[in-house]
């Protein structure tokens, strides 16, 4: 396949990176500064060679990227919320012209998942997007796999962030604020950390498994969300008096969608350690399924981009 | 679809009375006695009914399901190994005639696996054989996500009777003997308990799995397997002095296929509880992914024939 990237971060970057190892040909990518396109196919060493050098991984427009001729656009550029620009505008360039669609950026499918299924609906491209909830973790081709409707409740630690603050909190006796500014210093947590601990990520992601169970009709307005950042170290000492501790748990239910943290029994299947994520899928015929691995991170995000596009028809 | 089913035990009946659910009609089903054709499609709990009754599902000859007007052969007959037969023989007879083949029956892809590919290429029907490892568990489906050359190590527990057996010594400190007795009583384990506790099932499942890795050449002989049968309580009541437990371990690597007692952490994500199963896959990109759930069951397995079914192009 011929893969245009958006995006030329952790994940844009290791897509590109990883792409030739998987059959593909990397013919435009694009990052906030500008672009580069070459429809015979990029050398991703020389363009991350000109990124490390000059801030931008070339001097052509980004629209250049969106025209030029690939097979998948593969949308990694920042998650945002409300319209989920400039990621949405980018799926429609990429759909209009019957092209496919693989997101990495949560945008699109947690806000506008309607208006995403119904262009895709009209599109010869397809869209997907399982990089968007667990990172490694093939959570939505597993729900594809059982059938969405099958699939009766999904819970999960989904934002490693906020998994390795509370994780670090139970077991060393330390504040909140301790262990965040441990987290940036080990780049866990990033400078603005408030998309994370608040649960906003989390949500986000529990919106999007919300509307593959329903077909739709999920926001982040839909969910009611609960951060960590209030939760005081002698919550934890308690929890732990009592053989549990406390984990950020995403729960999406015939109720909705909640975010928040929860007491789960220290050696829970949930209660996974530092930056891991799991996801727990209740199902109406095949009992409890739990998959755990890693949350985040370029190569493993870019490996579940890349697999969306195997599935790709 | 259309589907036959061959094999009216627990897994074949739990296909045959979920199959409507997934949108699909059953047009023949055998069990060892006999066999029952409707190619309007049958109706399962008449099926059922009589099989409760006579103790088999019809009266026809078991050749007449494999030539029905099919589009999945369900090859549900129990596990056997050397020639797999009559699993084989019947993948055979539909490949033949350009039928899919969906395989709870480990033997073929155990035993003969590189003659069924080859069989498969030549053949408009495709093999697919998800429940034969893991029941419920998405095993080869995650490993055909991440692609199976990027795979590079799968460990896991997948004989939920031997497991059950463990679990159950390690917390009682009770004898092998007492505990296979008490799963016995409870179904857990046959009265020829074998299989499981020699560690032969656990054993095809492995080799299914390097199979799948390496593109062929296992059988059972290739694979080094040791049992529980000998493990005294002692040895659970040392390993839980220092934390751990015993597990019986799958081990699918460069050095081949290796089964076992092996101690874990008490904690470890590798060390399920009673009849659940885990599949923990080393991947060269995403790090480690783990997987838990039903190992076995009529219709948590069905709902991995099933899922196979929807797989099928």
């Amino acid at each position: 396949m011929r893969l245009a990237i958006m995006g030329a971060g952790a994940v844009g970057r290791s897509v590109a990176e990883l792409a030739p190892e998987y059959g593909h040909d990397v013919v435009g990518i694009a990052d906030s500064g500008g672009s580069v396109v070459d429809e015979n196919g990029l050398s991703i060493g020389d363009v991350f060679a000109t990124k490390d050098e000059t801030g931008t991984v070339g001097t052509a427009d980004s629209a250049a990227v969106l025209q030029a001729d690939y097979d998948v656009l593969v949308e990694a550029t920042p998650t945002t919320l409300g319209d989920a620009e400039p990621g949405f505008g980018n799926l429609v360039t990429a759909l209009d012209r019957d092209r496919h669609v693989v997101l990495a950026n949560k945008g699109p499918v947690a806000e506008r998942y309607d208006e995403v299924m119904a262009l895709a609906a009209e599109s010869a491209g397809e869209v997907r997007f399982e990089a968007t909830v667990g990172g490694a973790i093939p959570a939505i081709a597993t729900i594809e796999g059982v059938g969405p409707s099958r699939v009766t409740a999904v819970r999960g630690v989904l934002n490693g962030t906020a998994n390795f603050i509370l994780t670090r909190m139970a077991k060393e006796g330390l504040s909140y604020e301790h262990v965040l500014a441990e987290a940036q210093d080990l780049g866990v947590a990033e400078a603005d950390p408030s998309f994370d601990v608040e649960g906003t990520d989390a949500a986000l992601k529990g919106v999007i498994v919300a509307n593959v169970l329903d077909g739709g009709d999920y926001t982040l307005e839909d969910a009611t969300v609960e951060g960590i950042t209030e939760l005081p170290t002698s919550a934890l000492d308690l929890a732990a008096e009592d053989g549990r501790t406390v984990r950020l748990i995403v729960e999406v239910t015939d109720d909705g969608v909640h975010v928040g943290p929860r007491l789960v029994p220290e050696h829970d299947t949930l209660a996974v350690s530092g930056t891991m994520n799991i996801v727990q899928l209740e199902t109406e015929h095949a009992g409890r399924l739990n998959i755990s691995g890693r949350g985040a991170g370029g190569p493993e995000t870019a490996s579940a981009v890349l697999a969306d596009v195997d599935r790709l028809d």
